[in-house]
């Protein structure tokens, strides 16, 4: 569905209809200009070789640092997606299954499915603050559990998980040797601190996927790493090597220096949403919403009860408003999903024909 | 082998060693200026957000117009190696075997093992001018074989097929109901016309995948296209929607402005590459080497009776010259692979050297 909403407002738009876009996790603002001179610079000094299916290890260094981790643990990916999709790839190779907190972001269940793999939903809700209940995740683990994703902070809710809960997931899944693939793509900007897999230091084998998209406005540049054990590594960088090679390297060069620049830039970029996601809970809870306080930029995901989340999304689009159904997440079906990634004046503009249209 | 080669040449020139570098098909040449000039003009538009996982518009349809096919038929992958990769993937996976003529590509072979594909090779030979032997590749063919991988023109021997074999290759791929996935990377930039997998109308359903790496001097920029049914280029998107995404999009008009630019660009390179081969083939033949005339850039794939190509190839490295043995292809224990991807002067030292090394 999330994927027909986005078609759809492409075709209304071509026909001429002004949408604004609050379906999409793709910023309005632009990649910072150091970034885009970063990689110019680097075109024209000729890196546009083949390099290396680790990664370039200047960015690899500057990665490690930053999680305080050696260069060895990280490789470098066109994206996170592509972190999700080779390591269930390398994990469910001989069957299994894997358990996904819901909501959850789509290609988490699209990737397993595309690999055969079994997918096991474990659902958090609302009113529990979207808490992982851990005797429902140890109910859910059998025999054939390979693997725990999470997305933390997480897209849909733009929740984190408070630091009890992740202790007590990481817990079972120590216990269980069932490895942990934390998907944290919005943990550097999100709006307070965040407990992260690598603050646990043990023996397990959690991996990390991370991508400059959320952080540095570099969506459409496909760069994202993982940090993981050596071994792992290892394994991935044979993937790499038969499949796409190698991020180009001039694309490497502006995402180090967005890491160079990060401070600045999360900053501006935190602020500016931490003020989009103000305005969204004022309008929201004005509209008659339920919702939990966003922990991280980019989206909302509100609750109207008795709301059919697919049947509002189609009746908005048609005036002129995308936002992605509930439903496009797991089973929340009176959830929609609001992305803060257009101008503010769009924003406030399409808040108010949400909580109009709501209240209908 | 050839990637241990490699690590050796780069630690090699690490520790201060002077190495002429004739062991990859990554041009020496720059990325012509026009097209690192349209990348960076489309990054300052903007042109840096997620995209269709199809691939731009404007270019498929340029890459259409130059097939003789629609825009509908053709899917942006990031480099040709994705196209094989995503190819055995959709095709291979109920299992099967698949039919790849030696000498090989490596990646052919260690994709087809990564998705636990059965391969089998046929072998080619030199002295009958690198041609497929039809009868041998119809006992190969058995119940359970679903593709034949073609590289014309060859990597490592820059053999274009003669028409007629190809003709009969796909006459019985068509009898048999086996897909042909024709490699034709160094098809645009070959010495003389090369029949394409693209010049067969008929109801197979056979798959084109090319590269902008060899022909436009892209190589790190990782951009490749395939050319099939709409049928199989709607199942190819649905991998890239979970993987990769996009190809990103100033890359993607990068290519577009090296396309609009072929004949200039195409013409440079055939002839500077034609100049290098006539080197290499009159210094190779006073060095005693056998070898077909290269009918396509980058590759001689030299043979000298009794040599054994992994020992000569590690000796002349401490000579400073790296190249690749023959038995990374395949069964070719006395051929090496030279790449003709260095600067001219370099190349010509580097023929010298392996001249006197094989007469010693």
């Amino acid at each position: 569905m999330l994927y027909e909403i986005n078609e759809k407002a492409l075709r209304l738009e071509s026909e001429g209809k002004k949408i604004i876009r609050l379906n999409l996790g793709d910023p309005d603002m632009a990649t910072p200009s150091e970034i885009v001179e970063a990689a110019y610079a680097a075109l024209k000094a000729g890196k546009t070789k083949y390099s290396s299916s680790y990664g370039e290890t200047k960015l690899r260094q500057k990665i490690a640092e930053t999680h305080g981790v050696k260069a060895e643990n990280v490789i470098i990916t066109p994206g996170s997606k592509w972190a999700i999709f080779v390591t269930m790839f390398l994990m469910m190779k001989g069957g299994g299954n894997v358990i996904i907190p819901t909501p959850y972001w789509t290609a988490y269940e699209l990737i397993a499915k595309s690999l055969g793999a079994k997918t096991k939903l474990l659902r958090t809700k609302m009113e529990d603050g979207w808490n992982i209940d851990i005797s429902q995740l140890e109910e859910h683990i059998d025999n054939e559990t390979k693997m725990i994703i999470l997305n933390n902070p997480n897209n849909p809710t733009s929740k984190a998980m408070d630091s009890k809960t992740l202790d007590e997931v990481v817990a079972v899944a120590n216990k269980k040797g069932i490895t942990i693939l934390s998907d944290e793509v919005y943990g550097a900007i999100a709006f307070n601190n965040t407990k992260s897999i690598l603050d646990y230091e043990d023996d397990s084998k959690h991996i990390l996927s991370n991508s400059f998209s959320k952080t540095f406005t570099m969506t459409g540049w496909r760069i994202g790493y993982i940090v993981a054990d050596r071994t792992y590594i290892d394994q991935v960088v044979k993937l790499n090597q038969i499949t796409f090679n190698n991020v180009p390297v001039f694309i490497q060069e502006a995402a180090l220096k967005g890491m160079e620049l990060h401070a600045q830039i999360a900053t501006n970029i935190k602020a500016k949403y931490k003020a989009r996601a103000d305005l969204a809970s004022s309008k929201l809870e004005e509209g008659g919403f339920k919702f939990t306080t966003p922990d991280a930029p980019f989206y909302v995901f509100p609750r109207r009860d008795g709301l059919d989340g697919t049947k509002f999304t189609l009746g908005l689009l048609d005036k002129g408003v995308a936002v992605a159904p509930g439903s496009s997440f797991g089973d929340y079906p009176d959830h929609i999903r609001i992305s803060l990634t257009a101008p503010d004046d769009q924003i406030k503009v399409g808040l108010d024909k949400i909580c109009e249209a709501a209240l209908q």
